[in-house]
């Protein structure tokens, strides 16, 4: 017998993910968010929900465009900075001393320390409440090759990405392998 | 300087949510989704993406309501097997052991032995593209007793929740405590 606990926005886990985008004279800018991911995969798209109150939002309306960059454990407290302050005060590429790339195939700069970056280019705008939530088709994925797989994909264990959870609120590293998907749930 | 790897649908972490939903004469089935999170705080919603060759899809646009189930790890065999076969062929609470129960808000039924679950009402629906995006406002979250911390919310830590990754496809566990959000990035 489970207990009501009201309507709360509350699902665990949630991904850290650094959206990079530029203000209308091209400085760039990032901004955290935990509310979004993979959203289609015909064409490939991702999304993101902000608030309209966010420097970045006024961005991707004006720019059309976003990067979404995977951060590993070693940028923890950097994504976490992210989090806290606001573009509209400084410029935290700078502050932190990470270094923005302009994108070759969307209008937006991705962060050249992460492990792998996505370049997404706005495809809907989803009016939702408080939140607004831009879908992006992801035109390409850069990535550092010391992460990639056999395939040429990222390798989890290698990028070592982290988790948010917004109760905490707190950040989790990626536990133990549990098994492989499609596979440990076959019929015998 | 990265590589180019190309416009793929890959996000690293994603969570296991697994969705329930009744069919047009009340059978109740559950499949798993790993394209979903939290979309919006105010009103509370949750979006989830599926493809229209699903039997959750057909059950969601006549029942517009769905309940997404986070699973604890000792429920990661299961999660794989709601993902590998159809609700169209079997009743896979019955073929697992699950326990349906009737939302007392919405028209969807939820898994009575995972540790909570969102009961979600369709708000909007968005097509993308092979995938149409259900989102869904919180009407209530129904939580054991047990996994819950001192302020009433579910602590991850209790919970259990495991993540997956497409690239592999693999399970993980939640792994160490690295920091609480909103602190670790703090300027000195």
């Amino acid at each position: 017998m489970k207990k009501s606990i009201g309507a709360k926005a509350i699902i665990q886990p949630n991904p850290v993910l650094i959206i990079g985008s530029y203000d209308e004279i091209g400085n760039p800018n990032i901004m955290a968010v935990a509310w979004g991911g993979i959203c289609c995969s015909q064409p490939p798209c991702a999304s993101i929900s902000l608030r309209k109150a966010t420097h970045t939002y006024g961005n991707i309306r004006n720019s059309k465009a976003f990067s979404i960059n995977i951060p590993s454990i070693l940028f923890v407290k950097e994504a976490d900075y992210v989090g806290i302050y606001s573009g509209k005060h400084e410029n935290k590429f700078e502050s932190l001393g990470l270094t923005p790339v302009k994108s070759d195939v969307v209008n937006a700069p991705y962060i050249e320390e992460f492990p792998f970056v996505l370049e997404c280019e706005v495809l809907k705008v989803v009016e939702i409440g408080l939140h607004t939530q831009f879908i992006g088709e992801i035109k390409d994925i850069k990535a550092d090759e010391s992460i990639l797989d056999e395939n040429g994909l990222p390798d989890i264990e290698k990028v070592k990405p982290f988790i948010y959870d917004h109760v905490g609120p707190r950040y989790y590293a990626l536990g133990e392998f549990l098994g492989k998907a499609y596979s440990i749930g076959r019929k015998k």
